[in-house]
């Protein structure tokens, strides 16, 4: 039977670096991916596997390669990552690695925190032809109190939801944007999430649809090394509870916050069509 | 700026049906999520959700569509939402149903035993133009104590990798096949999750990949309904730990079972080029 | 300041264990967790590690232990582990092992299939006197569809709860019981575990509790080997979805499964006061 | 067979409050438990639930009894919960309220952000004699890079653990405090969670309970409000990369982070003995 497309790799990649400037270190935490395409036609009909560079090696190669660079942007060590797998690997045609950062609060100049659930990603996919990288975050928790109605919408039999001009907006945020040029530079990762939080805040929204594609024209509009933007927004509904039944009232006070179902919502901004 | 792919949809719609003769039930345990895809740009936008049905009403529609139709198979039911959903809503080009199901072991007439963790997957996409259908499991852990090496392989300067003829094989599964006609039957679904399992524990492994292959191509031989199988494979590996500093033999019999790193193989496998 | 309880030890050790009998092999895949008590005073206030095994011995001792033992059951391997800490370390006052098992079915002589998320566990706690097993399992979920009631409760200014002769009773059971005899035999268990599956089955249940207390009380009369039992059974609710809204009738039909929240209820059967 | 301990209550009951101001809102995301204790014996052996308020109830009350006081300090809602439920309950002999915090941050007046892991905790536990009341944290992620070291440790024949005056000590704290008083004030949540941090940070670790043991002594050391305080700190071991393999120094720059297994040390301090 045919083999149709196929990749391989190895996944949970753990690797904690610390920049030692005497008494003042940097934490990079960081979780690697790395994943071949190519011609494994072989190894998956014949069980010959002498073009299939062991997942183990793509282990060992992400730390030594990362200890044989100076630490920088993680978009750079996976640039870095990509090469040196093509570059050594003659029946791989594209790699992908894909990076999360957890981020670390200095606490003093050897102390972290790290308590947040948001993490910064990267994902550099290069084939022979170059590369491309994508940038972003995952797992933002946001949160609007007004400014959010929805309202308007299609009806059917199946209708019941009521209209709202006053509802609470929450979501786990995740977006990841195209860098137009694969060199970068990719120091801008902060200020992108910057604008995606401003203008959630402020958004008068009548969506979750009307929010997602205003934050994408934000980022797009102020950063212009932004070629486009996607964005997954999860409807994380809170619901009022219905306190009349007590003789209490409850104008929007009082939520129940739902794990399911949930809503998702999705989609690019592009710079031009 | 230009709105790219959209799509917006409810995940984690629980839905449990007893489905009753006298003192002998039925359990159908599933988790549906709904996808459209379409002409929404008016709402991203502009904020006009004229067009948008509620996610809300996507939930209580799979409700009531189930309410309405006998028990049967997953893909049925999925086939029914689609087909709804794309009537019903003219902005709306694609349909996507995908639907869990938790699979329930008899006690007696109306008692039942839930620990398994592997369930069924069943996926409907549906255009103006048709549907097609891919039925499928997910999370069914899988593991080969003997026939299974990984030698021969591709070794560069930072590979450590020992050579094996003796290796643990250990995986949690997911497959998922199309079939060639989106009209079913889809009853066969038991006798490819058998075919998949007898050919693992028979297989004479080289690999991951090899093993995989072989049980796409089992899938499409004995089952002429299927036209194409994709499956995942992560490779959860099993390493021998090294007693040897005690004074004591450990010859592939104590394992430290790992979570991370892992290895990853996906291949899709087709029954004609 | 005082020093009040304090313990330390090591959690999360995976040993998978093959005993192999030519071309049938048998795997044995637990998770083990080891706790000391005892005199670590020093350690803590004056940063004296003198009488401080480190957790990385403990894990060595975990594999080496495991592997100069036949393959048996886990309890036997749990007491074996306690007698060797507590002799090896004056400063420890008392042990706690506790493991937990994946159970693996037999696809062929080599050949596993592991997707079962209920597991066996056990628990030993040795002091200098003497030791306590106790033995269980966790995760095992289980519903009835019939004999399930739930009426005749306390109400008050905020119950709205309507009274029911026919629920769905679900849940994921926790259940630990201890042996009279600290020397086994541990061979019970499947026996035990099929009693609570049983009475769950056939009880004619007025609440959980009820059909708790139940259970319990024919793992003790059954089991003569068994002190008490205890057991947590958190109440997975199913509610009925109001189709009349839509003019379709549910009578009991169609429910939603929900997670959160939950009711969670727990209790000891002892054999005697 | 005679009933033990027994207990039984609600879980996971999400409760978001808006306290609404103007333009500026303030959120409270909590998830409550309640659970009771007391006369339930014919419950579990009769089926008599006469004295059994339902879990559904606990939940309408949460809701209600949080509706109609003050947004406060969460300390203050267990109390007011645990005073209702005790009062109108004559067969419950303890109540027992938990309550874990998302704490959400400013961005404006009416948009928060969420991405924190860490939790504000309490626990209120009341008899017909009284309340004590637990304050407390959990999930708080931190790591040391610095004044970290393990040596002088007890040595047997299963030890190959190397000292080390250098190591990367990282862990996720969970600290509980018992109030001096069970009226309170309990405004002093973020100022003892500093204390812990500073201590953290600033301490010279012979071990994590050393370290663990500093930092309780200087929570009740600076705290006078707090009567003891319990914490537990599993070890989240970071291991230097071998580099020398590929002909790489590695001193203590890069890092594995492992998840399992790992060592878990739990003390209580208590003001005075």
């Amino acid at each position: 039977m045919p083999l149709g497309s196929n990749s391989y790799g190895k996944s949970g990649i753990r690797l904690v670096r610390l920049a030692r400037r005497g008494e003042r270190h940097d934490v990079s935490d960081l979780t690697v991916a790395v994943r071949f395409e190519g011609d494994f036609e072989a190894a998956h009909v014949a069980g010959d596997n002498s073009a299939v560079l062991p997942t183990d090696t793509m282990k060992n190669t992400v730390y030594a390669v990362a200890r044989e660079r100076p630490a920088g942007e993680i978009e750079e060590l996976g640039l870095a990552l990509s090469e040196h797998f093509l570059n050594e690997n003659p029946a791989v045609s594209s790699v992908e690695i894909s990076i999360e950062q957890r981020l670390w609060n200095r606490l003093d100049g050897t102390a972290f925190e790290g308590s947040r659930s948001d993490r910064r990603t990267a994902r550099i996919s290069r084939r022979r032809g170059g590369a491309t990288v994508e940038s972003g975050l995952t797992g933002l928790l946001i949160l609007k109190s007004a400014h959010s109605a929805f309202s308007g919408f299609r009806r059917d039999r199946y209708t019941t939801l009521a209209e709202t001009e006053d509802r609470i907006l929450a979501t786990s945020l995740t977006a990841a944007w195209t860098h137009a040029s694969p060199q970068g530079p990719f120091s801008g990762w902060a200020a992108v999430r910057r604008t995606l939080l401003e203008t959630f805040a402020a958004h008068d929204s009548a969506s979750v649809q009307h929010t997602l594609y205003a934050m994408g024209e934000a980022a797009l509009g102020r950063h212009p090394e932004l070629m486009q933007i996607r964005m997954a927004m999860p409807n994380k509904h809170h619901l009022p509870v219905d306190l009349s039944r007590f003789g209490i009232a409850n104008e929007n006070e009082i939520f129940v916050a739902t794990e399911e179902p949930y809503g998702l919502i999705e989609a690019t901004i592009t710079r031009e069509a």
